[in-house]
């Protein structure tokens, strides 16, 4: 039979974690552009220093990088290395049949520290608490693609 | 019963969408070697400014960053951050069994979206056109997402 | 019936292929941790210039690009633009219901291809190489998509 239904409550916590997290990557986006219109530059493209509805007064500094936008870009960078991988080590995971319990703690788990990392690169805490939160994430990530491997050699 | 299989209309049409935007995204990496080639430049491997087969008259200048070379870079950047996340919310949303009249309305709006950002940012068009372009791919990127947290909610 | 089971041989050997790939990507940030501890340098968040327990003695000088952490960066950019492509078009792959040796060959190519594309990248050899690794990937990543195509039309 197939895991990967509605009907396999593993799956429905797997489909909440994922949509949590591409909806979280997908508004990384949405900060980047909050910043740059409030700083009125960090802008990558010439062409959005040109005079426009957008920009009714255009200077040149405006291509200049801008620490406050190229954070939220980093923050973007990190979700694209990481919550990918997620996506996809999750749902082979659902289909070694893992746990009830234990799947919803690792996907909880892992939810919760992409969340505070966010927080925590956004405040620019230490260097330490980043790690951490990163760290917990990726963990969870190699213990999903190690069960997915264990359950495949069983076979 | 499963609904990944190509059984299934909805799924023919997401494997479809997906098929084409993973092909888009793998050439854009196409389009920047094409225009590193043109331009003789934009490398980012030092390796690359070495004299060889394929630079056989290296120049130290060929490492510094060009616009034409970036620009594809940036499109790459943007497919990297979007097409992923299309890939797995679309997976998804197909096992929630959505209409199929509305999944190939999505899967094809979010296909021409993206297809419409390419030629847009390829031709520098305007700031809002690209905004545009690039709303419509999020919007049914959050759509699916919010579907599929829904269909969760209802068991 | 599902295809996307432990019971399905071909369904086996994609999970352990992604199981490797996420794996080889995870730890791409790690190596960069690494190469940053090595040369005390080369870090992005102004934060990690402060002085902390992991930085007793932090210098301005620790924020400029450091070609040798920019290297490993730049395998981590490979991968985040290559990496999702396979894990995806490989799923979908696996829908199509592929002769199994074929389906072995190709993954089995895929994952040997990035681990050489890693090595040549990792000590610098010449662009050719680099090139004709990366390119064995792509190649097997348009034939998945290409395939997958061809089994949608043919309903």
């Amino acid at each position: 039979m197939g895991l990967l239904t509605f009907d396999n409550p593993v799956f429905r916590w797997y489909a909440v974690a994922a949509a949590i997290m591409i909806a979280k990557m997908m508004s990384q986006a949405w900060i980047t552009v909050f910043r740059m219109i409030k700083v009125n530059g960090g802008f990558r493209y010439p062409e959005d220093a040109q005079k426009g509805p957008a920009n009714p007064n255009p200077r040149p500094d405006q291509l200049l990088p801008n620490e406050y936008v190229e954070r939220s870009r980093r923050i973007h960078q990190n979700d694209t290395e990481n919550i990918p991988l997620f996506l996809a080590a999750g749902l082979i995971y659902v289909c070694t049949a893992p746990p009830e319990m234990l799947a919803v703690g690792l996907f909880s788990a892992y939810v919760l520290s992409r969340l505070a990392h966010f927080y925590v690169v956004l405040t620019a805490r230490s260097h330490e608490l980043r790690a951490t939160c990163w760290a917990i994430g990726a963990a969870i990530v190699y213990f999903m693609a190690g069960a997915t491997v264990w359950t495949a050699l069983k076979y």
